[in-house]
């Protein structure tokens, strides 16, 4: 019988796995395998639903020679919002690539890709970000921006913090969350205040137009764009990618078509052959910030062996346990 | 939390769901929806292993208005027979559609995509074979040509059967397990036998040539092909759905790529104008077999709104249950 896990459970069991020794470094080995092309994933499932509306996608995909296979099945029900419920739902499938049996069910609600997109900002910025971190920006205060914050902590030594958000009600609610963990933080409605003060910033909103303009960012400036993941979405004028000395991405064939490096693509400021992948970046030093003055932009859309690796890690983890 | 339910409790409701009253009318309703195109059905998810060898296919899909959608997971992974255990698994997942949740997992190891499919046959036989069967033929004597046996009597009153299959000794078997349920059997290795004995004839073989050629077939006979869902594979002679004078499929849009459809229309000999679907069959008497004498062909290869109405009958009776 396959294991059916909750998110209590999946929270727990979290607790036990070192970020630094068992999270981050799976998340980097997934990138590698699939920029060296050993990950099989086939085109996004989709369904639409029109009353209500929702809708639902289905991710899944493998590593060649690995032991799992995983399918991620995540739904948004956007009226569930006005009865002050999450509209988002998901859950991950942990199948054995030996047999095809089922190992386990993962009902994380979404929080697993939470984690997964927040490891994969903390293996840009372990490479890419400068060793010295004078400020850190966060575009973004909800979930997402607390855990980017969270995970960057592990790749880099850092106090001062300014978040953006949409309005002082949500900063403060983030200022209050956070502060406690030990950072200093400063509120901003504004992002120019951000790209002025901070040597790594990281932008998670769902904005459909850019919150940075290229002239407002200084050299020695590293982005993390995790937000925009569908070819709506944007938080970076396109300029900035023509500015910066890397523009490196989770997926070159996913970025043409989604996320900032599409934005940029379309305008044609920056060539296809000026993309590198975060997995060839990972095991080759040269494409890895080489100065201090450096501009870097990570592109993050997120990619299904993210999922897979993280699935593998609580699988692990709840076996051991048992 | 969502129901997790094994085989064993699958089986354990199932024996509370009358077929008649409940399983049978459900996957009609689901046939009838579908011809009205109040089904959605996205394209098939698909991934393919190689060492060891094994394919996963996700299928899923909702009828719109109703209260769920379903995702199902089979696999096949071959190298397991080896070792004597089952190659295929699966499982269907049933979720809301008002707000996307996941309502119950049914780890049904292809359990139910064989009820469902011996349910489709039992309707295809209802409208169209003739009212008093002489004698039915099954080809194969594998699970299906077991559970289309017994579907067919909750449609049919019969008696006699002649089963083909590829060796005596699965022949044995199968007149083992299925004399005691009041069916007098005999066994061939030689199609011709049944098609001129039996007025109701179903094929459900994974067959890649023809085990029934046109110039065998009676007047007065109905064939059921349920074994061929791939464009490879084929039970009957093409010149079959020529000879008939009704031939009906459970999907016009997917029997023009495989099943015996297929290959009729591939060799010209009969026009995509000529399919009726089984969905308008139920609904138009002018649709179903007017006399005695008539050939009629049922071709199913399987549609995902099967698998909506079984799951929906699982969990309709768990939750009575509970």
């Amino acid at each position: 019988m396959a294991a059916v896990v909750n998110i209590q459970q999946i929270k727990e069991v979290l607790k036990n796995i070192d970020p630094v020794e068992v999270i981050i470094p799976l998340i980097e080995e997934g990138f590698v395998a699939y920029s060296q092309g050993r990950v099989v994933v086939p085109p996004v499932g989709e369904m639409i639903f029109e009353d209500p509306p929702g809708d639902v996608h289905i991710k899944y995909g493998y590593i060649k020679g690995d032991d799992y296979y995983v399918i991620k099945i995540a739904s948004g029900f956007y009226e569930k919002a006005r009865i002050g419920r999450a509209t988002g739902h998901g859950l991950m499938l942990l199948f054995s690539q030996k047999n095809g049996e089922l190992v386990c069910i993962l009902q994380d609600e979404a929080y697993l890709t939470n984690i997964r997109t927040a490891a994969a900002g903390a293996t840009a910025a372990k490479y890419l970000a400068p060793q010295k971190v004078r400020r850190v920006g966060i575009f973004g205060a909800g979930i997402q921006g607390r855990m980017q914050l969270g995970y960057l902590r592990f790749v880099r030594e850092f106090k001062d913090v300014i978040v953006w958000g949409i309005n002082s009600q949500e900063l403060e609610a983030y200022k209050r969350d956070m502060a406690p963990l030990g950072f200093s933080i400063q509120t901003t409605l504004y992002g120019e205040e951000i790209a002025s003060n901070c040597s790594v910033i990281i932008t998670c909103t769902p904005s459909k137009k850019p919150l940075l303009q290229a002239d407002q960012i200084r050299r020695g400036t590293h982005i993390t764009a995790v937000g925009a993941d569908t070819p709506e979405k944007q938080e970076l004028d396109a300029a900035i990618l023509k500015k910066a000395n890397r523009v490196v991405v989770d997926s070159i064939s996913q970025c043409q078509l989604r996320g900032e490096t599409f934005h940029a693509l379309q305008q044609g400021l920056v060539k296809k052959g000026d993309l590198v992948e975060l997995g060839a970046v990972i095991t080759n030093k040269n494409l890895q910030r080489a100065a201090d003055d450096e501009i870097t932009v990570c592109d993050l859309t997120g990619v299904a062996v993210q999922d897979i690796q993280i699935s593998k890690a609580i699988w692990q983890a709840l076996r051991e346990k048992v």
